[in-house]
């Protein structure tokens, strides 16, 4: 990726400082989403080193991961699951727990969503400490499915998040790095 | 729209009788989103009658509306933009409340989303008493902006939504109608 996408993608994030508590930069990325070049771009970068490898599905995180995945799905011409907050899936479910920086949650997958020895792209905004993709990989794998790669818009790279998902054996892409955060 | 077409369509959702209670039929789009034919048919269909009409933005409604909402965004090459339940944008929004079955429920969109006069198209996986699709219409209106069109999966035409739409001037497209539900 050139440093030209790079930095038109980095302008696009508005940076949103003590938020959502003092000494905290929160990224976000409704401006970048709302910005047709920006958003059409962001998904042509991540999809492009998947385009012709038969990813049959592509995976989105709730809330967030929703918005890029279904993006992704439509781009690759592969189907797209939903990983969401536990209850909110009508069928048979897989769940797991991860931590928060304050208490827990769980996300959850519906059972007859991938076979095993499906190929998927799990896609989420963000990668920070990588607890959500994480468990959301983990979900996969209970389902015999393979996450094939996994990609975000933003990493936090001092949080170590991509380098644990990198450990798991998922080929990781990010399109802006924030250090220091 | 081809009958062909609707039959692919309606084949792919799934129908769970009896849920969330007794004598209630829900409509489940997680087979329809997970089968990349269908899903990529369905996006398409409701991007027709839009291309080349200047759509400035697509905008979605938590939860399944941000993933057919991406989708489009990215076919229509807009930018997109979030209806999100409250509290969960980082920056200044207008909020509207509006009814449930039991209770209220609020959505928020950021005030900075978009500009007075732009046209945005407003997507959810279904339309059913409308509730929802007519806060987040009249949410835009306060910013301004005109609500150009309206897309859905699914229409419950029983149910009065889509005609309520129809009356506040939204041209409303949807795939799929299960009536006598």
């Amino acid at each position: 990726m050139s440093d030209d996408v790079t930095g038109k993608l980095r302008d696009a994030i508005r940076s949103i400082p003590d938020y959502p508590k003092p000494g905290v930069i929160f990224r976000d990325i409704t401006t970048l989403l709302g910005n047709a070049d920006a958003f059409h771009l962001a998904v042509e970068e991540l999809a492009e080193p998947w385009r012709g490898k038969q990813i049959k599905h592509v995976a989105g995180i709730e809330a967030r991961g929703l918005i890029l995945g279904g993006a992704m799905a439509y781009c690759l011409h592969a189907g797209f699951i939903p990983i969401r907050k536990k209850g909110k899936l009508p069928r048979k479910t897989v769940r797991i727990a991860y931590d928060l920086e304050y208490g827990q949650d769980e996300l959850e997958i519906h059972v007859d969503a991938v076979n095993p020895g499906d190929a998927i792209f799990l896609v989420d905004d963000l990668i920070a400490t990588g607890g959500t993709a994480i468990a959301a990989v983990e979900l996969i794998h209970q389902l015999g499915a393979e996450v094939a790669g996994a990609g975000f818009i933003i990493d936090l790279p001092d949080l170590g998040g991509a380098k644990k998902l990198r450990a798991m054996g998922v080929n990781v892409h990010s399109l802006v790095s924030f250090e220091g955060d």
